[in-house]
């Protein structure tokens, strides 16, 4: 009896704390929820991002106002120590507009197309050479004797019916396609603009070449363009050569800079809790959702902790990432430094898929991680964000990716519904009109809610 | 030995005819999903009705207009039996465009307005008065005493931390705001915007006149110049008198119609799956995502039930109902029509929160019919839109409420995300433009899965 009597009141009190913890963990994230849906800075900062800097290709003048930018903006949220972290940073340039037409082609039978980020240009005189259309890799191999001086056209669709997979599927065209078709002898690629949006737009990124093989131009045109130089393929232009002119290359590599602001921990100061977003973006637009979001919604966390009086007891480091598009050297380098330091870094998080409604994150950690931070989804449900993937030893994002390689770090990164970013990534679309300001403060009111967490509890 | 044998037997052949059957509905409602991402017509369906139709206000030219687009629609989808219901709608028109102004203001110190639905007009002479602000219903009635030959300014704002709430909470002050302030001597009323947008377009939407008070004018105000007005009213314009003129009126009511197609079930003809959106909207632009986007969603589903070759047990009605903005004579005379000719309403399906990313649907029937309907939650997990909410005997939309009073008929209301519906809602920025064809399409799917299984299975 005296026995049963300690364990209830032993058992009471583990109750009592336990929903006296969870109802004050509620308290402080409905606080900080609120100052962000309330008073959030997050669009006004994605705003002056956008319309006073713009565009942030590595190496550009505007990845350095960016970086301007960051370093203002993170003090003006409150960051104690920002700094710069530097690291050299690839220096592609566009150069002048673009130019295909069929050689033969009466008035002005242009295509709307863009160089591949990382590709070598045609130079001034151009290439005029048939285009080969196939539909896949398959394709390609099975009529690689017809390919040799001519122009290779990947026309794959990108699936509208793979709800969060249609761009890994198609974007190996892009990544890829170069090579592949310049193993056949081919002088050029035309890649079909990895998007799920019909207009006249091509979409840019990144491609990484085989040195097995010689490097020739790519670009990516409009989805309307790739079918109408298909339905051109089939029909007068059949037998005409497609003149291509592109004045991309690529320059010594540059100085380019992680920018980084923090709130120390009050009681674990070494233990680094990384949050972040990338600064580079590609030069066909803004750069807004491809990451201004994941920027501004990173520097909100810490604003809104500030405000809301929550003192970390982790030290929060807000990481605006540099050269995410096209080399990845900023998060290489943070992670390097972070190994040199010999740093503890117990979790980081990205933000880099835009900011439509979020729906939860992709847990990348231990089992016994993961079965912690599943016990948290219930305060995730109130903002119907409670949809957590787990995969061990997976990934949350590039950026924060070498963190987890280094130091086996715990990844988190923010899913959205996702169906409307592709539509303008890496095209000129994605520009500040194109984000909703609730969807992208409800995106950092997540962040924010499991950043305190584990900086409550750990991982 | 052997009874084990039998059940085993028996349990087995049950789960195999249960596995098959279930295959067999996944493998279906793939085969509907992949006809409307692939080769939907919704997205184009809305473009020609936002373009070459525009806006529908009950009563007007463009409300005809849409039920011959209706028609043609319903048809080209492969509709049988196409058909209008005749029912009586109100024709209030906005006359010349509204004005507001401080009287001694200099320049063009005007308010951005426009005049709430069904209100009365202050007709040429207009009003002038002195403004009063008040912060809610509380606060008017603290300030009775000061009311009198005033205008009352309701500057309520949207509540960004209401996720799915701040509608509701806010609408109060557009929609019985009028006679609230009548009942203490106002003159009219301006209602700030209904929204979470942050900008100079006013939001209208329908008002009721309680007939124990003067019907007074009542016009909506957009969000920035609320704040405008409301600094004028603490700073230079503090004793001025505002100037409002709005040419609105109520006309007589006039012939508007229900438009209505179907597929005839081929086991219970009889048996009846209403699914619809309103085919009237607002006049400050296209009625895109209200309701443009419900319409077009649910003629869709028709149309990938005939194109995916799956023919219904049930008869498949598609309603675009009249009036649902200001009036509901349409969902009225539906319910009534079913109810003289003894129709068997089995379930009723609307969408009319616009076409963001589908969540799961608001379900209003009895507790045994949401069993089934919970059980089949696993063919919408895909698509991440299994969050169902149950309320018995609740309703799903607006237009088929009068179906639930009369028949008990199980309700559906298509849920989304939610976000930026009432960014646009009854504002000139509700256009084509602001609609995303994938978030729309993945709309018409779920919708199309749930109407299969409740035509297979019965309710």
């Amino acid at each position: 009896m005296y026995k049963k009597k300690i364990i209830t009141a032993v058992t009471f009190l583990f109750i009592t704390v336990l929903a006296f913890s969870q109802n004050e963990d509620s308290v402080m994230i409905k606080k900080i929820s609120d100052e962000i849906l309330l008073h959030g800075k997050a669009h006004s900062n994605l705003y002056t991002l956008c319309k006073s800097v713009g565009q942030r290709l590595s190496g550009s003048a505007g990845m350095y106002k960016g970086e301007a930018w960051g370093v203002q903006t993170l003090k003006d949220a409150g960051a104690i120590n920002v700094y710069l972290q530097e690291c050299m940073v690839p220096h592609w340039v566009r150069g002048k507009k673009e130019f295909a037409a069929f050689t033969k082609a009466k008035g002005s039978n242009q295509f709307n197309i863009l160089s591949i980020g990382n590709a070598v240009g045609t130079g001034k005189t151009g290439v005029s050479a048939k285009v080969i259309e196939v539909k896949n890799f398959d394709d390609l191999n099975k009529r690689k004797d017809e390919v040799k001086g001519n122009i290779v056209f990947f026309n794959y669709p990108f699936n509208k019916t793979l709800l969060r997979g249609a761009y890994g599927d198609a974007v190996r065209y892009r990544s890829s396609g170069a090579s592949a078709a310049a193993k056949y002898g081919a002088v050029a690629v035309i890649v079909r603009s990895v998007t799920a949006a019909y207009d006249d737009n091509p979409h840019t990124g990144a491609l990484r070449y085989n040195d097995s093989f010689p490097k020739i131009p790519a670009v990516a045109i409009s989805t309307k363009d790739a079918d109408k130089l298909s339905n051109g393929l089939k029909g007068i232009y059949k037998f005409e050569k497609l003149f291509l002119r592109t004045n991309c290359l690529m320059l010594p590599d540059t100085i380019g800079h992680n920018v980084i602001g923090e709130i120390r921990g009050t009681e674990f100061p070494d233990e680094i809790i990384t949050v972040g977003g990338h600064l580079d973006s590609w030069d066909a637009a803004e750069g807004a959702s491809d990451d201004g979001t994941g920027m501004v919604q990173s520097i909100e966390i810490l604003r809104a902790f500030n405000a809301a009086g929550y003192k970390p007891k982790r030290t929060i480091r807000i990481v605006l990432f540099a050269n995410e598009e096209n080399g990845l050297r900023g998060g290489n380098k943070y992670a390097e430094e972070a190994k040199v330091k010999k740093e503890k870094h117990i979790m980081a998080m990205e933000s880099d898929g835009g900011a439509e409604y979020p729906r939860g994150f992709s847990c990348g950690m231990t089992k016994e991680q993961y079965a912690k931070v599943e016990n948290w989804k219930k305060y995730f449900t109130p903002y119907d964000a409670d949809k957590f993937s787990f995969s061990e030893g997976g990934g949350g994002g590039a950026d924060i990716g070498p963190l987890q390689t280094n130091f086996k770090t715990a990844q988190f990164g923010l899913n959205t519904t996702g169906q409307r970013y592709f539509d303008l990534h890496h095209a000129a679309t994605d520009v500040f009109e194109n984000v909703n300001a609730q969807e992208l403060n409800l995106g950092a009111v997540v962040m924010a809610a499991m950043v305190y967490l584990v900086d409550k509890y750990g991982l």
